[in-house]
């Protein structure tokens, strides 16, 4: 793979001369249509050998380009609030926004090379971190994203040569960093693997581009041309409807029978029960979140359900029991334009909790394959992803220690309709009760397909559904109780 | 000050039962109201005394209220990025914004009074905090900041009574930290500096309020009445027009002499002159920013100009010496909704360079008192106030060992003329001109008056403008960086 990076690629001075200007140009023509369509973002991963011109071409870039509109990240090193969430959230939160150009440099590829160079990884854990970048890098150019490899090759010899010609300099000695001492020793292996890590996460949507990094005239066209021409197709393309892969619902039953509609919604709990194990479960759940061996942890909740039934209260019965400065609330409304310039879960990652607290989402990234799904405010194409983007999310949450509980709170249309009417009598409640609901109600049947389709393809081994019977709201809070208490306890104990 | 929260004050429980309910429906009317408005946010402060419920109220006000409208934050210990940002940078990220309550636990006054038991601070630093506070909150309220400011007090004797039967009580002994056993012997000096630290700081935009809480009924009660009084009456205010306390322009002259006419516009660098000057103060920059001695230290360098003056162009020359990993370029346009449900100030804040890194202003907060002044987008009482807000927040900048350079690159009207014409002629460069540009140049006149009282006001000995002659760009650009060398230069030198 490295092979056709180490031939010696050289660009005369003339030759430069003549295009640089042109390609400048054309760049900055090209930002500034990015800028003015904010359509999508592009992403700049920026991996290879230390010395081959990784940070003089970002450089370059931004003196090519306007560096207002580029912003360059760096991850070398991990801050404590970056350990103590999941490790893609670093990322997440540095994404550029739609209409801008962000540069990764010690991006995913850098964090799993280094480990694996360094024996922190084995064979399989790199596997694990490939498979974790694919999926990621899915998401992102699914959601638009232009996204662009680059890896800047040098052949050992040239490395050598490169670093002993720059450690003199003075105004480029920067360009040097402990990192490419250190990596002049572990060539080979690093090169290996990262021929190996090329190969496996080279995908049509994100391909690398190898760029042989000894000659800077070379180096600089290259990267140059491809960014343009990468640019501008993406800018001439129109956004073509994606036919979703399968259109058939997922959960559609030929016997009329489903999930949803197998609810004993009869169950209930008398006053004086209901009193009793409340307290219980609150007591239980308030040392279960103080426990030691789950200050390490973190604990998600959602909480989905119809219309009025009792999401609110029941969050008030979980959220009474804790110190609250160690959850929080997180109602899921309309997008603001910060959020609506990155891709859809960007609004969740940017929520999720960090160790030794809980977040409770009141409604959820699962608005993607209901409310979104049902009123047609994404293609579905777009819903049809989401269910692995969903169960990705999810995957990543569980594996960083996070607990997550689901909550599906069911009623039946009956009992909807009786609470909805006390609600328009209740001069306080009537806040609660708005147009838009009855509208819902009126698509009673496209939501509980919506709904059988996710518990069908989310409820997993990992981060399963809980579906409360939540005609007698008693019976459901000290449900909801009960389930999350019995989560933390076996996260405790496991 | 304690005095009358030592009288054992205490509520019956019928008169709790009976007012408690009304409290509770009253307070999330007046929060759905918050909300609607969402014209202003609500903030508390949490202090006082360990185990005088300061958790407790919080917890109830949460049980009370909807939990989703609030957000509780606690600081007590700092975050490496926070410590690597002015002190009160961690307090700016997490301000609620507008129509939503925030609760600090842990803020300013728990610090600077922490601090003062354990001599970590002399009284003169506590002046010093006392004063930054005062400040920080008179703008917050100048915002429109509804902010609360609790104390919650218990005589010595009822504080070791509380801890004694709070700690065998699993239900509750949560509500106990070790810090509640250090503070039970370092209780005289806690009280004492606190009754300092209140009267200093009880101001009528932020009045403290006392709470005597042995008893909890008393308590819930206090603190839920003086909260419903005080959202009710900001709700039903009518946000009035303030008048500004001196309207006449600070900078006008009566001999129509002023600092932007006296500059040497006429100043200029040949072609030969400048490569060679350019290149060196480029190297200068380089070495300097690689500077150990500056690793703990951020720069902020702050561009602002006429239209057409070159400050794009004078940008692009200081990042052409910088690794782009350090430096980030910030374009200052319209705010975002999440930054205009928030003080103005808080966008810059949230842009704040970390050590070690230089954050380039492209405009900047002085948009306040230029173009927001002149076209109208904020008050006059606004624009006035910003003068001290904005030296405040400079001096925390410089304070927290931040290097503020600030330009205003200058050019007289001709010379704008023919750049401006130039650019419209240009295919390249017509996207820089637009009919706003030319609108904004029929307001010369008060451009400059603004300009001319925006440097007499905020060109401070901490933070001084300097003023570049910009109708020669060559002449600007070797001026930008060797300034800016020497703001460094003395950095690393003092």
């Amino acid at each position: 793979m490295f092979e056709s990076a180490q031939v010696g690629h050289a660009v005369d001075k003339d030759t430069y001369e003549a295009e640089e200007p042109l390609l400048r140009e054309a760049l900055l023509e090209a930002q500034y249509a990015l800028k003015a369509q904010a359509r999508f973002p592009v992403l700049l991963l920026i991996n290879g050998i230390e010395g081959a011109g990784k940070g003089e071409t970002v450089k370059l870039l931004a003196e090519w380009m306007d560096p207002r509109l580029i912003r360059v990240e760096s991850f070398y090193s991990q801050t404590d609030e970056e350990r103590s969430h999941p490790p893609a959230w670093r990322y997440w939160r540095k994404l550029p926004p739609k209409g801008r150009m962000g540069v990764f440099f010690g991006n995913w590829y850098s964090e799993m090379l280094h480990d694996r160079v360094h024996d922190r990884l084995d064979d399989a854990g790199l596997e694990r971190a490939l498979d974790h970048a694919q999926r990621l890098e899915r998401l992102l150019t699914d959601d638009g994203m232009l996204l662009f490899k680059f890896w800047f090759h040098l052949s050992r010899k040239q490395m050598q040569a490169r670093l002993d010609s720059l450690k003199d300099d003075p105004l480029h000695s920067w360009r040097i960093s402990p990192l490419d001492w250190q990596q002049s020793k572990t060539y080979d292996s690093y090169v290996r693997h990262g021929e190996h890590v090329l190969r496996r996460s080279s995908r049509d949507h994100a391909p690398w581009y190898v760029i042989e990094g000894a000659d800077e005239r070379y180096r600089n066209l290259a990267v140059g041309r491809i960014l343009l021409e990468g640019l501008q197709a993406a800018l001439a393309q129109q956004p073509a409807a994606v036919a979703p892969p399968h259109s058939a619902p997922v959960a559609a039953s030929l016997d009329g029978r489903n999930l949803l509609d197998s609810l004993d919604l009869s169950q209930s709990l008398s006053k004086g029960d209901y009193k009793r194990r409340l307290l219980e479960e609150q007591g239980r759940l308030s040392q279960l979140m103080r426990d030691r061996k789950l200050r390490e942890r973190a604990v998600v909740a959602v909480f989905e359900g119809h219309d009025a039934a009792g999401k609110g209260g029941a969050v008030r019965r979980v959220t009474g029991a804790l110190d609250p400065r160690l959850y929080r609330v997180v109602p899921v409304a309309a997008p603001t334009d910060e959020e609506q310039a990155q891709p859809w879960l960007w609004r969740f990652w940017r929520n999720v909790p960090e160790h030794g607290n809980l977040t409770i989402f009141d409604r959820s990234w699962y608005g993607r394959v209901l409310v979104e799904r049902v009123e047609g405010f994404c293609s579905p194409a777009e819903w049809l992803r989401a269910y692995d983007e969903i169960n990705d999310f999810e995957e990543q949450l569980v594996e960083a220690g996070v607990v997550v509980v689901k909550f599906w709170l069911s009623i039946d249309k009956q009992t909807q309709l009786e609470r909805f009417e006390a609600r328009e009598k209740d001069p306080l409640k009537r806040f609660k009760i708005t147009e838009e609901d009855w509208r819902n109600r009126e698509k009673w049947d496209a939501y509980n397909l919506a709904v059988n389709d996710m518990v069908a393809r989310t409820s997993t081994e990992i981060a399963p559904w809980t579906l409360i019977e939540a005609n007698d709201k008693r019976f459901a809070r000290v449900k909801v109780l009960r389930t999350l208490g019995d989560a933390l306890e076996a996260a405790r104990d496991g």
